[in-house]
């Protein structure tokens, strides 16, 4: 038997996802909001305006009918903006019966609750079977075959594996990671360093600079990660460095786009109006932020960029703050334990 | 006291650091072993060939004399391609007293012994004083006061804390770490790893891919370094992902260029040469593939970097391959830890 899937969203990704799963044979519906955008792309067969340049196959159908769209599924794919989850979820609830998997690939963190994707699940279907798809994967790139790798992550072995076996493609790899917190928060939190990384290059700053920022921070990812229980080698991993490196270095990454326009001395409103789709990481920074406090974290990145984003403060000032401050060990853990020997 | 510093050699990143140091006030004397190039560089005031439009301040002594470049200094700098450490130590370990510094700048394991600079070091010169300077640092932009970040290795404590003392500056940032081991292979085996990313990139996959290969790469550059002795939390740092990143990523790296020219079908002679400095990936390429026999280590990246240069396999197969292997968890050991309950 032929698996249905719901592809819940009609972004640059779920368009991606969708032509990369019926191209698997699979029945795929995409919803898309938009009834004016799904019949354009019904007639043009293809996403214009997120995803320009790649066809639709004919056996995806695009329907903007939401009941329609999650119902008799056997997946579903949850790919919307992370604001708007809640939305969507309480909108389709009634339609959606426990045994359907929900495989979630939006990143982001409530900015109210601080509640990640599968949280937000849990509260409104509590019994539902959940995994998230996160990894180094920009939909342009998926879209026109290039070898990409991803993670699977579930509480349930059993949906993970079965999640893989539903994306995996000879150029889309899949891996399997039990630790669902730390994929998560990898793919929700790497674009906040994301929109520093942009302001770096913005800015006018070079690959040193750049570099040094990212490694900064996935370290302090991690360090927030391991306090809300996530596994710290999930941060190594796709989802994590990998996301982080690929997010940071592509002019594909909105998050990076919007940086350098900051960087650049634009507004936010401006950056965000000038990339012309959702930019996730400015509503995580004010999550990560609250997070840090609220886990009592040292986040040094993500406190500059929500300095930056939210309090008027001198992007020019931001970056190099944070080059000058105090000299110190470079891994304050490994020196405590080595203490006595060096 | 002024300290007197000596920098061996007249290459980018010899000729970057010996003006930091020199903008700091101390007395630098920059060696230069090719005596028309050294005459070149004293009459235009400028390194042509390896760091052009950048002006060598009048007090930076250039000579081409090996014994005066190290008699009296209190620091010795090495900044020569690691194939030639050796027999520049030879030809001055009779000038060099134990109590002078060697800071080792240069990234690379001896193709024949597999031996780190550290070794080389004390093998020719038993009591010296040693730490390795390390990091994410493209010369061009050092010299260019991009803000940067390295990390200072030694195994005595005086030794790093004194060695981030003399390179620190508002602009260049160095932190201390107790790992040497670790330090000296994240920036040696990193350049191999970038040979695959321009190969990547030369074949014309995208950032997904190469993302996917450098997170691929750490992993496998950490598994080594943990047999050998090194600490896993210094991969993780700047000398590991973050010189990783810049050297994957960044036009100014000589090895990912000479992965670009291989990936669009030239051969390793061509590329080398297109290049025109050393490409040190090259030669760790075969050290790296053969540490990984010797501590019996799984290093796919390595291997099939290997088998490129060295083997004439067909570089179109080659990541590929990589992608392709049979599917599997991410993170095999936590997986294992967690077998029970996941």
């Amino acid at each position: 038997m032929v698996e249905k899937i719901g592809v819940i969203g009609g972004g640059s990704w779920g368009t991606a996802l969708a032509i990369l799963l019926s191209k698997k044979g699979y029945e795929v519906e995409l919803w898309v909001r938009n009834s004016k955008q799904c019949n354009d792309m019904n007639i043009s067969r293809e996403n214009v305006k997120y995803l320009s340049g790649v066809v639709i196959p004919n056996n995806v159908r695009i329907i903007d009918d939401l009941e329609k769209a999650v119902t008799d599924k056997d997946i579903i794919v949850l790919s919307i903006p992370s604001h708007g989850v809640r939305e969507t979820l309480l909108n389709s609830k009634n339609y959606i019966k426990p045994d359907q998997i929900i495989v979630n690939v939006a990143k982001g963190i409530e900015n109210n609750s601080l509640m990640r994707i599968s949280e937000v699940v849990k509260e409104i279907i509590p019994k539902s079977k959940y995994a998230i798809l996160s990894g180094p994967s920009h939909a342009e790139e998926v879209a026109r075959d290039m070898p990409t790798t991803v993670v699977t992550a579930s509480e349930d072995k059993k949906i993970a594996n079965y999640t893989q076996d539903i994306f995996m493609s000879p150029k889309f790899r899949v891996y399997t990671n039990p630790d669902v917190i730390g994929v998560e928060l990898g793919g929700s939190l790497k674009n906040v360093i994301a929109l520093g990384a942009g302001i770096s290059d913005g800015l006018g700053y070079g690959d040193n600079t750049k570099a040094a920022l990212m490694t900064r921070g996935i370290i302090e990812m991690s360090r927030l990660g391991s306090k809300m229980g996530a596994n710290n080698e999930t941060f190594a991993g796709l989802s994590g460095i990998g996301d982080l490196i690929v997010t940071c270095t592509s002019m594909h990454s909105r998050n990076r786009r919007a940086g350098i326009l900051i960087g650049e001395g634009n507004s936010l409103e401006e950056a965000t109006k000038s990339v012309g789709m959702v930019v996730e990481g400015v509503k995580t920074a004010k999550s990560a932020y609250n997070l840090a406090i609220k886990y009592n974290v040292t986040m040094p990145i993500t406190k500059e960029i929500y300095g930056v984003l939210y309090e008027g403060k001198d992007v020019k000032n931001s970056v190099v703050n944070l080059m000058l401050r105090d000299k110190k060990h470079e891994m304050e853990d490994v020196v405590k334990i080595l203490n006595n020997s060096w």
